[in-house]
């Protein structure tokens, strides 16, 4: 057992953080009051990026510091799920830092499916320009008249007529929808109801412009749009792609989806243990800089206590995380079930009662967009049911548990 | 001890519930979608109310419904604190009911003030208008650049100079600022540093279209404007208003606002009750009609547990407040201080409890705003800060414990 | 709603404290040193009452404050289950009070069975001594072959044979079995197995010297045999007695427990609040005359807010078992059953967390013998599992809450 | 990073698992009944070791699986405290399996105080019997007069009288004291109070039979007397013993003390985590073999849920510890402060939790001794306030946070 980072994650954190504290740091407040000013309402049509965005992308790329989430050496940087972890801590302490570094969801979890079940003319199309940062993506799961969290539930059909897949049903949640560079949807419906409860559904690429398709509305998780990024409602009416836009075959939505879920779940739950520290950071930075009752904040009451506790959770949810992410790496995500559902309920809890305390030693400021705390709280809220509610990732905990005694 | 309404809460209760039933609860999701596309922005100047409000606030004046919270039986209904607490409950479940009924705060907290503390010419200018529903008001107490937790932080002026009184400072969270009826403001300020601790503040009206008073923005709470009420920020700069305005006397601001706050918290920990009922009910119905893995969502994992610890925190924190009103009718404010901080404290997290629980119920659209849910939230997170936050009241109530032993 | 105690109960309220004061209080260290020393092992057969307990009683009964318990004017004071709870909270401070009052599980809940379900015969037999506390009494239910949180899981034998009945099974956690008075049980099993699942056992009144009864050991609660009240384990083994020892008739088992368990569960929850009570005095007290880091400790880290919340807890339990005290008397057994679950869920679930506080705050002397706490400890964790565990208690309050919605 | 154990701790793991499923194992309810039996009270004088245990002592070392903890390769078998953490943790499974392996407290830390600063006569005199399990020892800090959370309060004098120490003072939950080999106490006391506050304690080596040296009584804790180990208090009235006992040097007992604790923490935070595994696979076998209505109990309410959480609180307080484990080894324990104190807090909450919801699943034999599990929770609950309360460590990890932002 090693508790160190090996040397490439050590070179890579380095480079990163440093990259972060020049770059991102000193643009936080500018970029938050941004978004707040420009991109707070429901128009998605009128959302921009940040004016330096751009230019950050470019220059990560630029410094190799670009797809770090992707274990391919050519196309991102070589580095194993346990390599990149401590790197999406990092980015996870900024909202707008993982686009920079093209290390965003939902775009990294649709480049691995691109990558690890693409045809090359898919990967020629979708994923290059996704590598490059050009496009971005979306993807369609979660649908509004059924209860999501039992994934057999999904309606959207997907029927192949001749050379053409022919699409058609309503997702929501659908994460990227509101950016104006998105270009495409990975899109997940019922294909082969004859199959297998778990080989009745398909992926399907569908381009954002396809006839048919139409965005109904962004939506917005404790009042906030995510914008630029978003999640939103689509409906697909009678839409058409080619049948090379199948990804792996007819039936296998259910075994793409699982491969996506296991890097892209330490992803998240990397980002919120940073999003976690930073809100504590900032928590204790309030509660020592305001004074009540002659004493700074810190030294009031259960405050101290509750600092003590945030410090022992977050350890201990990272170390969970990182070695979930290990056991992908060396166990492969199959023998990695539990400790991927694991992650999914304790980090976003953790996340929820940390930013939950911070807010509470910010006093009124911390409800308001002066700190990200508000944003932060809609984030973590939403990742309590993403891609899965506490309650069904508790299920598969305990059911791996009790297999041990039957 | 007798836990039965007594016959006149009752009627009241009858009344009040039709009422809403008729009335509010058929509109309810047309206001919350009014609120939502024409207010849920920072531009509060083009807020306004949904057009049928006003005339609602006029059947339930008609009604003998108005006004309810105020103990005097020719301004209000002469209810006491305790008749009155149940119906409070009633309002709370929708957001936009309180202000229908002429209950809605600050208004109830600065009517009081004005009807204890006020001149004849005070009432006949300000307090009649606001008991006709005709104005709104604005109380301005917390600060951006203090700890607000402890009161004596305080730094807005009012300095007395011949006939006028100088007003000068920044506040913020001054609920009720951004309402297109908004005219007055009650405003809480240093005025005597050189008296005892208690005794250096006082409070004024001052009317909002003051000469030197800017409105610089509204506020959100968890990305909520709580549009039309709003929460604001405010500079007051050499704002002068005449001597009469000042209310009962130089230095009495802290007497006041004790007078204020025991029946307000009471107000809203009735109407967060209300809120927890709505949310539970919310809760239960959706989790009855959405199936997941071949059952209704009530019946799997946790969750008759988790509903059926909502009932209990539910009953124990309505009693809790209901014995704390009882005090205030019976003993007085003053002895009841421990039971005034102890609902600020318990209610608050008990609601934000259950509507937390209410949303991962729901799904994704628990977040979203087809549901009042997270602004129910941002309500709820808001009053765990507002009126003093957890860690003041608990403070209160274990010198109150301790004492019994000194 | 009134608050307020009814002047009856204040005036038992008054008597039943001078009394405790003055003749509980004082011996209180030298009964738990009795009961430790001479009481603190499994040979039940050599258990004994402290000295003074005989004679306290007595003296308790001159005072017209014995079997305080019993609604019934003559056999005992003629108070409601409501004026009764605050007497109940008050007894519960010291573990050995009960008794001295004649007001200790399981007579309460056996005098109840025979005052309301026994013949006359029975009454004159053993419902006279256990009032005049001439003997005691034992409840046989929980059987250790079977989860006995399902009462139709029981499998203990009563069969109908001519003129006598014979009893067959074995029964644990039989409470007050190891008491030198104890004399008769009341016994529960399956008579009618051909009636429906509510009707198919019998309740049987058992001396406890009948041919073919063992005892077979007293079990530990967390260590302490709560001697020399005891739970035990016994065996009947063919035992014979008179058919006229059958109470109430064949298969009305189910419907006897029902009456007896509402009120019963209300004794037991005022006495835990009682329990919690003292649990609480004696930490804050420990608290404030032990000192560390120059401070005494009820000055550091969280421990006042911990103080605050349990007042705050210990408030909101109490009302609602007074309320559900309230239920039972003006709305009857059977329109209080979420209240009189919901109460077994909540007060002991309270009180262990008092405890614990408590028991943190004396350092290791809260383990030890030298403070009641651990003994405390053994009663509030027997409570969540005696008489139905939290989890069927949680249960019945969600069944009744998701009816409101069918 | 990496999360597989070493090839010499799993070669350990391997032979240590198979001599506790081999010999352990299978005795261990008869040591349990024995335990329950014999030893279940206050005399511990008449105390014993159930027969077996002195030959699997034996047994243990000649199969070169004694001393584990010692870091040393001759007197141990040279394993970090990293490589020996996983074998604690499988020793923690059963309450007598420790002294097997000669690795129980307070026994190790003792070896390793004498081990780092014992001189060569120390070591050949006390050290070497102990390592070879012939004699055992005790620990005596804590004191019952002052809050011992406060190491600077203690009282017991050590005073230096020509080539003898003069002992006196009262120390009590001294672990070990009951032991029926217990021949020696590392004792701590005030000797220098001229000193700087960490600079006027010491350590001294006392014969258990040294005259003045009196064993008061034995201790419960939650009525458990942890026999034949015990917790006991002792008073010294002018102990005499020659100045050569002294540990290290006068004024050095805080810095010994700081040593000692490090590996200690370990120690005792490992074998709970054993002890919470055992705890969950106790209650996960009672709920499947039991059944209530219809199902097995894993089947019910919540319980599934609460599984799933027992199973992630063990997984992340396993990786704190080890963490903490490999900090002690590579960065020094003085790197390591914040990660003894935190799982100092972490372990023994948790452990607590679980084995509260393992006896709740047991129903009443939970509580009782047919399971280990009440012993369990003394243990547990006394691992709170052993080597400083919660609060303590708490203050710790919140001292360091903080000093990051200063």
């Amino acid at each position: 057992m090693d508790f160190s980072h090996a040397p490439k994650t050590q070179e890579y954190l380095a480079r990163l953080t440093a990259f972060i504290n020049e770059h991102i740091a000193p643009i936080a407040d500018d970029v938050y009051e941004f978004m707040h000013t420009h991109n707070a309402h429901g128009d998605w049509r009128n959302w921009r990026l940040h004016p330096q965005i751009e230019q950050l992308k470019l220059l990560a790329r630029q410094e190799g510091l670009a797809n770090l989430f992707l274990p391919d050496a050519e196309y991102g940087q070589g580095l194993t799920t346990l390599e990149y972890a401590p790197l999406a801590e990092e980015m996870g302490r900024y909202l707008f830092a993982p686009e920079i570094f093209n290390c965003n969801a939902p775009d990294t979890g649709n480049m691995e499916v691109l990558y690890h079940f693409g045809t090359d003319e898919q990967k020629t199309t979708w994923l290059m320009p996704l590598l490059k940062g050009e496009i971005r993506s979306v993807f369609g799961m979660t649908e509004p008249d059924v209860a999501s969290s039992d994934a057999t539930n999904m309606q959207a059909r997907i029927d192949f007529d001749g050379d053409d897949i022919v699409i058609n049903g309503t997702k929501w949640w659908s994460t990227g929808l509101g950016h104006p560079n998105a270009k495409v949807i990975i899109f997940m419906g019922l294909s082969n109801p004859e199959n297998d409860r778990h080989a009745q559904h398909s992926m399907v690429i569908v381009p954002l412009d396809s006839q048919g398709l139409t965005i109904k509305r962004m939506l917005t998780a404790y009042g906030d749009y995510d914008a630029p990024y978003g999640h939103g409602e689509m409906v697909l009416d009678n839409v058409r792609v080619p049948k090379e836009n199948l990804i792996m075959g007819p039936g296998k939505g259910f075994a793409i989806a699982q491969g996506r879920l296991g890097p892209g779940r330490i992803h998240h739950c990397m980002r919120s243990i940073g999003m976690a520290e930073e809100a504590l950071a900032l928590g204790i930075k309030r509660a020592l800089s305001r004074t009540a009752f002659g004493k700074p904040l810190t030294e009031l009451g259960g405050n101290k206590e509750r600092i003590a506790m945030a410090r022992m959770k977050i350890e201990q949810a990272r170390l969970l995380t990182l070695q979930a992410a290990w056991k992908i790496d060396h166990l492969g995500v199959k023998n990695a079930m539990t400790d991927i559902s694991a992650i999914k309920v304790v980090v976003p809890q953790m996340l929820q009662e940390i930013i939950d305390m911070s807010v509470q030693l910010h006093g009124g400021g911390g409800m308001c967009h002066d700190f990200p705390l508000a944003r932060f709280m809609a984030g973590a809220r939403s990742l309590r049911l993403a891609d899965g509610p506490d309650e069904v990732h508790m299920a598969m905990v305990s059911r791996l548990e009790l297999k041990k005694y039957k």
